[in-house]
């Protein structure tokens, strides 16, 4: 139905004044996504805009009826509201890519990867879920080594920036910085402890078997994006006293013999992948030299000499753009490109 | 002949003004250990003291005749200096305790991390070599969990607090802080690239095999101090921006069953660790807690459900202190304990 929108979408953003949020409003905008209108949505008003395409937006406290007539919602607003809202949106024709944790297991919606499984949209019934940040910029290198060399085992260790705790804890994590250079005793407003002077191994909460919530995340999204269920797969997952992008330390046993060369070559085949890998030259992916990218860089291409056919390697994107607002806006693509935007119930 | 040295013994610091250094003094006079005479080392003077309880003591210009009299010498001086001063040391009877990676590896030297292998200092002709800081804090929950279900595979990823790299990289790491809390673009002087803002997954030189030295000593090192000469273990070695304390998420693939219970208890029967376990009062090792302290904290103790017999946790460890000073002058008392102090050669 692409043709049939020849004027572009009505596009929502929910959670529009977010760290998220915001960006998902820049990303449509850089991304030149077909937008009609934007609708910019929050829990709260507050009298806000947000800006867009040069134009002052109002931003608008979110009811059910302000999906009437919206093609394609983003929310990121955090699981209970879109818990509340996703279902209206969609019973209005509104295509939702949720990225919440909210709907991410439901096996009626489908979890996706642009580059690993858009084949996943085909089914969905309204709503679509956007993975976690951390299992984002390891699925398509996970896919990439499936497909040349089958997985047999991965274990992950994580290096996660601040911002996946939302803009407040980037201000948290500046605070503390300040209060470290005063001499004082940092403490946090956002986290259990002080990131600034420990990286603290415990995002989300804790379950009953003694992992986070954020592992539990990283192998039941991987399983479901790879269409694995049953990969072997573990994760330690850790804040790390850095503002944005986040970091992976990742160890693979394959099913069949693979060189660091050839993992690279895989690698680099996988669309938004960047293999950044020159030891000699100081050379692997850095949080910071990601800020701001859409890539996932991937380094540090080695061979794991403590088990048959292993590879280890390090992995760095900016979490907040294709580890949230880009995939999200990417998703909206990939169902404007499949003709799968049904379109809003009142237009049919 | 810990009875022939009844008024102590005369013990000498090279790299007296250092970090390690400094601390190893510290920790000499903490830990009461019997010192007649401190005699105070660098590779150069500049007119430098040294405070040792309540005295200050001259810091003296390295020779090779600084050694005349001395019973144990704890050095910590880069590996170049090691090299140059060590046989001196010892040819003089002088008991030679190293921190640097230089002797490390030779089949001749006892590698020794006090609670794991103290009967290795029996063979020792002189000079002994204290492991590196990301393996001390590592071997002793390995040990334990040897002991207790057979090691299969080990895959290690660290979180090295810039305090590895001496003292001159704490202040660098300051410095970037107060660049970015100013709004300045961080640069380092110590580090490729800027700590502050990014893991760095690159710590001392890149070897051949696209590992790095740091993540190549834990490897070998581990082996050679569990006498596990084909231990199975891999390990990804990164810095992050913490001034001091190592942390490590370790995933382990064990021979026999172990439930998480059993290998807390493991760990908690092994000297000079501490279990710091409970999720739900968000207790778990923290770097920052660690510091001053000459314990090896563990916690996030679970299984590790994508392997047979997998058990997962997260350690902490003053890397100056039991990573380095600390486990040198253990090594110190266990020589005068098991009556290992050949005495310097003039006085026999």
């Amino acid at each position: 139905m692409g043709s049939s929108h020849p004027d572009g979408f009505v596009v929502a953003v929910l959670g529009a004044t977010g760290l998220v949020g915001r960006t998902m409003i820049t990303v449509l905008e850089e991304r030149s996504f077909p937008v009609r209108k934007l609708v910019a949505l929050a829990a709260s008003s507050g009298d806000r805009t947000i800006r867009f395409k040069g134009q002052e937006v109002p931003v608008e406290q979110v009811r059910p009826e302000s999906f009437a007539g919206v093609d394609i919602a983003l929310f990121s607003a955090g699981g209970s509201t879109s818990l509340m809202y996703a279902p209206e949106a969609a019973a209005r024709g509104c295509a939702v890519i949720d990225n919440s944790s909210a709907w991410r297991m439901d096996p009626a919606v489908p979890l996706v990867v642009s580059q690993v499984n858009p084949s996943a949209l085909l089914d969905h019934d309204g709503i679509i879920a956007n993975p976690n940040c951390s299992t984002m910029q390891l699925v398509p290198l996970l896919k990439a080594l499936e497909d040349a060399a089958g997985l047999r085992r991965v274990v992950v260790a994580t290096y996660q920036s601040v911002s996946g705790a939302g803009g407040k804890a980037v201000q948290d994590l500046q605070q503390q910085r300040e209060t470290l250079v005063r001499g004082g005793q940092p403490i946090s407003t956002q986290f259990p402890h002080a990131v600034v002077s420990s990286p603290i191994p415990a995002i989300d909460v804790f379950l009953s078997d003694g992992s986070t919530k954020e592992e539990s995340k990283v192998v039941h999204e991987s399983r479901k994006i790879l269409g694995m269920p049953s990969l072997k797969i573990a994760a330690t997952a850790v804040r790390v006293p850095v503002e944005r992008s986040h970091s992976e330390a990742v160890h693979v046993e394959l099913s069949q013999p693979l060189t660091p060369q050839e993992a690279r070559k895989a690698f680099a085949a996988m669309p938004g992948v960047t293999v950044l890998d020159d030891p000699a030259g100081h050379l692997y992916p850095l949080a910071a030299s990601s800020v701001g990218s859409d890539e996932i860089f991937v380094g540090r291409v080695r061979s794991d000499q403590s088990v048959e056919h292993g590879i280890a390697f390090w992995v760095v994107s900016d979490n907040v753009r294709k580890g949230a607002a880009t995939n999200a806006v990417q998703i909206a693509e990939l169902l404007v490109e499949m003709d799968l935007v049904h379109g809003a119930r009142h237009v049919v």
